[in-house]
């Protein structure tokens, strides 16, 4: 069996952090499962977290209206693109399963790791209009994708009657409109919920219950997500009207593909459900 | 009546833009309205996205285990935070009503605008564990915020049945888990789908509703969310189970605190729905 190879995208400032910890985890973790591992660790780099012309080396194609995904695309095709873009894109590419470890700000990334995805992810490299959702361009070598992240907040808190709303319906937008996007296979999340509010023997509880999980990883099957053949693609990119019923039936509806029905529970969340 | 104070947080490159004639629309209408009107041009101002202890003016308390959240709190509370996060953080307590100008970039904002957010937003200056959501900080004040964005994706993709999921999904995290968070009054969001893919005359029509929308704006009513006294907030911050019903009933379920309800349809995209 060929060596997998692991990349983990980090993003706390604090080596004394739990995000740090649950990040030097997976390293040893994996390393003990002999895969090579990688660690983009975003605040050390001083990763730049904005999209700018500066982004691409030599002439933009049209500087008085700039569009930042067309030139980037165009230097991408051109090998043009910043030597830290293109580094993290290599990574990327090698990787059989990318990690996203990060303390959740404001319900989502913090501004690194979106400047990360932001900048990495570019049109070309990670998505064309062709290639994207179950025809992504990571479908290919299957490459695996999953956030591991801290809440500041309790779990009650983002539960269907909590007051933050579904964590189902926050992780829509991340896990569907980023890492399914790109055809990563997204395998469930792994939550560590209000760690800063643990006892320490909570803490370690957690940290516990990653590192076993860690042992199977790579053989963890991914969330699921509707093909692209249920849509119609030419057009409108609704489910087809025979679809629907078939995916209500067959998987049920998702959190954001829901059909105007009830959100299944915990579909962001564990696969198979 | 007094002068209206509007700040426009606006996140584009181009001059060229449609979000920059998007965000002109905005300066021109409400100046016409007597509002006094400040903009934030993050790129022009180079606006630094990462939470760092940059941020920081002096010495931080714990830098072997530092905490952005609570080291910043203690900055904000002795004056000691950066310039920048200063000087926005006075523009937004004196502002009526607050304009985010972007591109969705990955389903969200782009990164400078999500830095705006994790630097600005300081626990302490905008929300606290006691004073948030329906007792959030900017309550007092009545200050109105809006999302107003362009999408790459067609209206239909962005459907309960279309591949990129119900936008009132993806708006969830931003408008309860940021705006309303800081208890902001949230307006609808001022979405332009696609201009870039639309005829000239499209794009016109766009901005000509901008301008006939922003003659109303300051008079809209927000959105509702479910308010705090309706959560248990001593304990697992869920709704009391007499409130469920009541939720259900009065105005039905939201986006995100959806009760194993069916989503409402624009429950995150009109006000009285």
């Amino acid at each position: 069996l060929a060596e997998k190879k692991v990349l983990i995208v980090y993003a706390h400032q604090s080596a004394g952090s739990f995000s740090a910890a649950a990040k030097e985890a997976a390293v040893e973790v994996l390393k003990s499962k002999d895969c090579s591992v990688k660690v983009s660790d975003l605040y050390a780099m001083k990763f730049k977290a904005t999209a700018t012309a500066e982004d691409i080396t030599g002439e933009v194609k049209n500087s008085e209206h700039f569009r930042y995904a067309e030139e980037t695309k165009l230097a991408w095709d051109e090998g043009r693109l910043s030597a830290d873009i293109t580094e993290e894109q290599r990574k990327l590419q090698e990787a059989d399963l990318v990690i996203f470890q990060f303390p959740m700000y404001w319900f989502t990334v913090p501004a690194i790791l979106k400047g990360w995805f932001d900048r990495v992810l570019t049109l070309g490299f990670a998505f064309t209009k062709e290639k994207r959702y179950s025809n992504g361009i990571f479908k290919v070598n299957k490459t695996k994708a999953l956030l591991s992240f801290t809440t500041g907040s309790q779990e009650t808190m983002f539960s269907p009657t909590g007051i933050n709303g579904d964590m189902n319906v926050t992780l829509w937008p991340l896990q569907n409109g980023i890492l399914h996007y790109c055809g990563f296979q997204v395998l469930a999340p792994q939550i560590f919920w209000a760690p800063a509010d643990a006892a320490p023997e909570g803490r370690s509880a957690m940290l516990a219950a990653w590192n076993t999980r860690l042992q199977g990883l790579l053989d963890e099957k991914p969330l699921f997500y509707a093909p692209m053949d249920y849509f119609d693609c030419e057009n409108s990119f609704q489910l087809k009207p025979e679809s629907v019923e078939k995916c209500v039936k067959e998987f049920g509806p998702t959190a954001g593909t829901h059909c105007g029905k009830p959100l299944p529970p915990n579909n962001q969340m564990k696969a198979g459900v």
